[in-house]
């Protein structure tokens, strides 16, 4: 095992990183049995890593694209500007394609080839300095927006501190520390107590594999639960609020996010648990409308029927796959971003804060 | 593969059968992959086959433990009716210790020694016959009572067909036909429009392995889903009723059924979809008053961190494992029995119906 993704302390790692040359990420597939480490030396491995999940998680593929498109341009043979720029916009339009609903792919390849762009005057050598720069600003960017979202979010956590949450939006999701993880992070290092309930994530198994592992590490107090379980503890009064990630935020509050977090949405309404939304500011789009404007991710059917390649429905059993699903903004007590907690309204809320300097 | 279970069609199949004076059953571990027959021979292979859960549902362990009772008396060497009778006394004992909780087991050897008894002035190879009568009577009655279910339940599904279902209470789970598929089988029969969107059911997979097989045998057309999904499928407007079994329904209407379901029933009435719980009218359970008191069994967590001996967690997480939730009788819609279709206000239709003749 590679210990390169940890920073000072198992508490804290890195999900992606730039060394000698490569981007390097953790495998996530091979959680949480094998911390193993992929080096992507080209484009392809690249948009390989994105597409098969290596790496998951909106902020940590925007920061795995802005690493692929610095490679691109670092391993570029043009002697003109003008084939280094048309090489990155192919580059781009490659990385885009490999994951539909992730906004933070497009966002973050389209931040590169701008600031490609902006140093067109000052030559090859210069753009391949200032995109390797602006990859590393992305991804220090990314982990201080976490942190920010913990100390914003940390207080929303009731006394008690029973948190449930879904999938992985945790340092894995992100360059290190998390989304949805993060005010759970914050709360548990200001010393207050922390028991979080974690959804396995069918069919992918994120919360098993990955967020468990995530809190194992951390020392995080936690009890692992089949996403079916999640209504009888919530019955039973064992949650106190829902911190989950999002995908895609529409400008009118709509939260997309993995499969299975609208349900827990509606059965936080029954309840009357608060049901919070942990996301950068970069995962709100106001070119979107609403929900029903976000493109449902359709992933293979295999994923349902197998489990760690072994079949678990009789052949031939047809399944349904959809990777997201989107939960209406009235059933969101709070966004949590790293500007700041928004609250309902959501239109106004999400449109004030883009009138932010 | 042996096709002795399936009667005339492979549309109708049987769990378990007496053959050549065998109990004859579906290993039902091995479903989907494998249809195996298990020969059980003597009392220890009967007694084997429900602890192991070779068969499983508590219908289905009823006629398989009256078919073992059958057994012992017809290879008894018994020269004497109070030897025989004595032989099936601790043969009664064997096979109710296997699974102390199946309701449906001690009730049926408690069933089959009574009827050895009352035939005790007519000889020990009187009693041979009429044993092996009275369990094929048991298992004639399991089925007429799913069919019965069945032509109640079918015209509460409405015209377009699309049902839910969770976990199996299909065919396999009784003598054959099911309770929650029943209505589904009926209608499919009477040429009707149906599809039925499966839950996978963690941790045991009791959808994908067994309710998935059970439709694919009847050319059910449906869609295997994890359960996560069930919430967006509502959403989607692709449910157009739910029906599930129930293990246990207290005398106020509370059902108590695999964990999972109650959590759809939050849903389905948020959703405002009929939500449905098919069973035997021996489910219902007039001494207890209600769902606060029915015990919630835990099992191992080592079923919820582990699919198929696989580890599908980080070592050493704690995991929660309630294999049944109850949903409170304000949820359910309607009961449906073999005796007719039960509305609420439940604590009044279940008084009158235990009061018919």
């Amino acid at each position: 095992m590679r210990v390169a993704p940890f920073i000072a302390t198992p508490m804290e790692f890195r999900t992606v990183w730039w060394e000698d040359e490569t981007v390097r990420l953790i495998d996530q597939r091979k959680l949480p049995h094998t911390v193993e480490v992929v080096n992507c030396t080209d484009l392809s491995s690249v948009a390989y890593a994105i597409r098969s999940m290596q790496v998951r998680g909106a902020p940590a593929i925007g920061c795995t694209a802005a690493y692929g498109m610095a490679l691109v341009a670092r391993q570029s043979a043009a002697h003109s500007v003008e084939d280094l720029l048309e090489e990155l916009r192919q580059a781009k339009a490659i990385l885009d394609a490999q994951r539909p609903t992730a906004v933070n792919l497009a966002w973050a390849t389209s931040r590169m080839l701008r600031r490609a762009e902006t140093a067109a005057s000052e030559g090859t050598t210069a753009i391949k300095t200032v995109l390797l720069a602006e990859a590393e600003a992305i991804f220090a960017e990314d982990l201080a927006m976490c942190h920010a979202i913990g100390e914003h979010g940390a207080p929303l956590i009731p006394p008690r501190g029973h948190v449930l949450t879904h999938c992985n939006a945790g340092g894995l999701a992100t360059a290190g520390y998390g989304t949805a993880l993060a005010p759970i992070r914050t709360a548990f290092a200001q010393g207050r107590p922390i028991h979080v309930f974690v959804d396995e994530t069918r069919p992918f198994l994120q919360g098993a594999r990955l967020t468990a592992w995530e809190l194992l590490q951390a020392g995080i107090p936690q009890t692992l639960i089949t996403d079916n379980m999640a209504a009888f503890m919530m019955q039973r009064g064992h949650i106190d609020c829902i911190i989950v990630g999002a995908d895609r935020i529409a400008a009118n509050g709509d939260v997309a996010n993995k499969i299975g977090t609208y349900g827990l949405a509606v059965l936080a309404r029954y309840h009357q648990i608060p049901f919070y939304v942990a996301a950068p500011y970069s995962t709100i789009d106001l070119a979107t409308a609403s929900g029903a404007d976000i493109p449902i991710e359709e992933r293979d059917p295999a994923e349902v029927t197998h489990i760690a390649g072994i079949a678990i429905a009789p052949h031939g059993v047809p399944a349904a796959h959809p990777a997201f699903d989107v939960t209406p903004n009235e059933l969101v007590t709070a966004i949590i971003t790293e500007r700041g907690v928004l609250h309902p309204p959501f239109t106004v809320a999400l449109r004030q804060l883009a009138s932010q300097p």
